[in-house]
């Protein structure tokens, strides 16, 4: 159980003065880790502070220390998940860096918690412009840049036309999986991934190879 | 605001035994109504049979006769969208078929209702299995019967090989939709819905014309 240097502070001689209470970044982490569970396993609906607190193994005063209440603590997890990202692919030619991202993505929107947190934060987003944002940075804004790089290449190598759809190609490349994965919670038949890829690449305007 | 005639009943002719009370169609009506509302409102998360009661103008009795709980109501409304349905477009020529599908499909999207209930019982589905199937055979099975209707046609007319693949047509037809205009909240720009028509018959197999 992770525990605060707050007073009465274990270690005296790192002690800081008054008002400026040190915050460890191992209590922070483990809250953080609590919030995503949390999301995982009630949403935010139900989210408290007092659940949050208790999965973490603090007191509540730990988590109200670094945040005033819940909806700041998700928008800290949230934003978290955008500076991790995804790489972008840069395997040389269009096709083989979508079929790479759709790789990327598929495995992603699989994984049990993030299958069960993008849902919810979605739904809330319809209700909370602040989560809306958050969601949409961590989401839609990561993955254009992505989506960006990957079109750049293929127009610097010939392989597309300048003017390719991205805003289709960033919809083809989350939408089909987002839906299928996620929400109809189905497996992807064989070849669907190579499917996908043929209609992407179609869309931007290559020819089919 | 309506009533119950559950005793003292207003109208004594419609008298029925005890124990078989009448269940009036419109107090029904309203309480589905509220349902939708709250739905969208507050979500599942925080919806109550209280709160859905005041919304109805009617006594929580009124809805504990009629659900025993929360979740069969939901369960109840969301049904309800199933059989409701899209038509399925039959034009006679498969691109303009699927050109008419992806027309309906965005207006129902773009419903504020609609966008606000969707991901919330999508966020739910992840967590609750009985939700899950019912959003599956109001949104998926509907969706993938209109899409069947519309490959069949296509097949029969020699527009498309007998074995078009069909699981990514559906997943084509909705996800990027969805993605971009439930959880995106963007608009769609010009020409969109015809690209996505293209890549949608070429991932088919349809030549282009």
């Amino acid at each position: 159980m992770p525990m605060e240097n707050e007073p009465p502070a274990p270690r005296p001689r790192r002690r800081t003065p008054a008002g400026a209470a040190v915050l460890r970044e191992e209590v922070t982490d483990a809250i953080r880790t609590a919030v995503f569970e949390e999301l995982a396993a009630v949403g935010y609906g139900r989210l408290s502070i007092e659940r949050v607190a208790r999965r973490a193994g603090v007191g509540k005063a730990a988590v109200y220390r670094r945040w005033p209440s819940k909806l700041p603590i998700v928008l800290d997890v949230v934003s978290a998940l955008a500076v991790q990202g995804l790489p972008t692919p840069d395997t040389g030619a269009l096709r083989t860096d979508v079929r790479a991202l759709l790789e990327l993505t598929s495995r992603v929107m699989r994984h049990p918690m993030v299958a069960q947190i993008i849902p919810d934060l979605m739904a809330e987003a319809a209700r909370n412009e602040e989560i809306a944002q958050a969601v949409q940075a961590a989401i839609r804004d990561s993955q254009r840049t992505i989506a960006e790089a990957v079109i750049r290449n293929a127009v610097a190598r010939g392989e597309l036309p300048a003017d390719a759809d991205i805003d289709l190609a960033v919809d083809l490349a989350s939408g089909p999986l987002y839906w299928r994965l996620v929400l109809g919670r189905s497996p992807l038949p064989k070849g669907y991934l190579d499917s996908l890829t043929t209609a992407i690449t179609t869309a931007l305007g290559a020819k089919e190879s």
